[in-house]
């Protein structure tokens, strides 16, 4: 997509195979700046720090991660070591560790003196596969939301189809397109007027980094409270909901941004659809519900601090609670596959349900116990 | 209730029937200014600017305005002028409109050289009653609290009873002792131990006054992001919401902060009581349900803009929302009165329902159609 007006990806793999660039999510969107990753370190450490963030790119990032490491040293020790800091690097999304065995795998066999160039190779091909994943996601995101808006007599510049996504499943989240965003993207492009309610998405504001996106492209959009979805649900203002996931269960249950389920549990409770952008590798398919998707509990600086622009346009962050008060800060909830309309996926719109991602899935599916 | 260690309230009125003294919320939590309000139009702004909020207190400050416009001009037409600029400075809080006819009537039927004196005496009565009936409202919420406690096993130092409340139905939102808070408060004196969890409440973040107020009282909280209680409450770490309300049906629906829908359904699909503390000011007998109240939409610089202190420790403000997205407000919601386990209010416990209701307040009972 497009950044000050260049094609870029949200990552990218420079030809000498030994450098990636990132956009540094964590200054976006007061300033665009992309930050060099020169060894699995660095990669750590922008995936912790949410330099890089959005299940999709954390998978690619991590990719890289492995590669970079094993330009630096091919041995089986240093390749552990490295996968081991990789996937402990966030603990909920299981992108992560699926691309750091992706790579790994595909170097094991090998004798050290091949290793880099293979897994070089191999992140790049993560990489493309992830833009090539998410086209496809977009268009059959794209027929529910031209299906839902010939339904509504929406679509037009009078009646816009309107959107509710929460936190950022775009294109800042991926290697391009996006995953919720992909579908919107292709509605815009091809005409069909949406109009998107943009969830702030505290407490680390990534709605902010939607809003950005959907700025850059011209895509209408209003940014709300996380509080107001609600409001806007039950006053009819909202045709659809469209969030990404951060791992799904084989069962169709989503854990997803915090915040997630609420939207889930008020769309239920006002008739409307709730879809989620579920490209196959955020399916864990060694999870059957809730009860196996550890929560990531964050540093409560992300409830204290809030970041922006100062008075005189310069970033800045204000502390909001004050040191008297303790904080709080689980970053994800579980939105249980009851609540969940259907996952779109790049094969299609399964039903959330352990039948419906099988039978899409067929590759994965278990004998009923 | 104490501030800087002296009991004060949240509203004082001169004993010279010309002066009125607020903290100006606008500053806390980071600062704790008194404003001295001279003249009605000085109410009006400082209601519409929310320097005086939370329903029973813009009825208390209310009630001054029409004693100091009387004060100031005690004939009929600058008292029915001032009446229709006090009512029309926050259009959903009920308590406004009650405590401006309440005045009025008080000195409707006087001579003019009489006005002034009755119109103190009736704003200050109002001052008065709000600080028992929100001492008696906090005593049928304790017994709740009391009860859930015995049942659960808790409220000892191992296992406190946890609370989650949202917005501030607090000390601040009245004359004294709170709303919502008011059981809170008579629990924490009474050796009962609570847990409090504080919704941030975007856009204004009031829950930071509510962590403010408890932090003053000793008692135990941790301020969570609006979107952290669903996540919560899912997880078994909530026993019991209670929240204030801005206006409630004679039916038993209830409009209050922006967000308070969200977590009442949350609470329902987790099996947790919601309690709603609903002093009998801000029930709407007019109001038959949800249709029946105007939502209000705030400035959107309210979400665009967020307040706090900067790296020194200095009150500043952050601008999160860029120029290039478009902002919505709305400020409140209705929670329909089926997510309602019950009306606290200074008569006891009343059901969520039109009979619950008239059975608690009789004299308001409406023949069956």
């Amino acid at each position: 997509m497009r950044v000050d007006g260049a094609w870029r990806r949200a990552i990218e793999l420079g030809a000498d195979g030994r450098s990636v660039v990132v956009l540094d999510q964590t200054r976006l969107p007061y300033e665009a700046a992309w930050l060099a990753l020169a060894d699995h370190g660095a990669v750590v450490r922008a995936i912790r720090d949410m330099q890089v963030r959005g299940a999709p790119l954390i998978g690619a990032a991590a990719a890289c991660g492995v590669a970079l490491a094993v330009a630096a040293d091919p041995g089986d020790a240093a390749l552990a070591r490295a996968c081991g800091e990789l996937v402990a690097a966030r603990p909920t999304a299981v992108n992560l560790a699926w691309a750091v065995a992706a790579v790994r795998a595909a170097v094991a066999s090998l004798p050290p003196d091949e290793r880099a160039a293979r897994a070089w190779a191999a992140a790049r091909a993560i990489c493309d596969d992830d833009v090539e994943r998410n086209r496809a996601l977009g268009g059959h995101g794209l027929a529910i939301l031209r299906a839902l808006a010939a339904r509504l007599g929406a679509g037009g510049a009078g009646r816009p189809l309107r959107v509710l996504t929460h936190c950022n499943a775009g294109w800042l989240a991926t290697v391009d397109w996006g995953t919720a965003l992909a579908p919107i993207y292709l509605a815009h492009e091809a005409g069909l007027a949406v109009h998107v309610w943009v969830d702030e998405t505290r407490p680390r504001n990534q709605g902010l980094l939607t809003a950005w996106e959907l700025a850059q492209h011209g895509v209408p959009h209003a940014v709300i409270a996380d509080n107001a979805g609600g409001h806007l649900l039950q006053a009819g203002q909202v045709d659809v909901c469209l969030v990404g996931t951060d791992r799904t269960t084989r069962g169709g249950d989503v854990a997803n941004k915090i915040g997630t389920y609420l939207k889930a549990l008020a769309a239920r409770d006002a008739g409307v659809p709730f879809y989620v952008a579920a490209p196959s590798p955020s399916i864990d398919w060694a999870a059957a519900g809730p009860a196996d998707i550890p929560i990531e509990e964050r540093d409560g600086d992300e409830v204290r601090w809030v970041r922006g622009r100062d008075e005189g346009g310069r970033p800045a962050r204000v502390e909001v609670v004050a040191a008297t008060s303790a904080v709080a800060n689980p970053a994800f909830d579980v939105t249980p596959r009851r609540l969940v309309t259907g996952l779109v996926t790049e094969r299609g719109v399964a039903a959330a349900s352990p039948e419906g991602l099988a039978a899409i899935f067929p590759e994965h599916a278990r004998p009923a116990p």
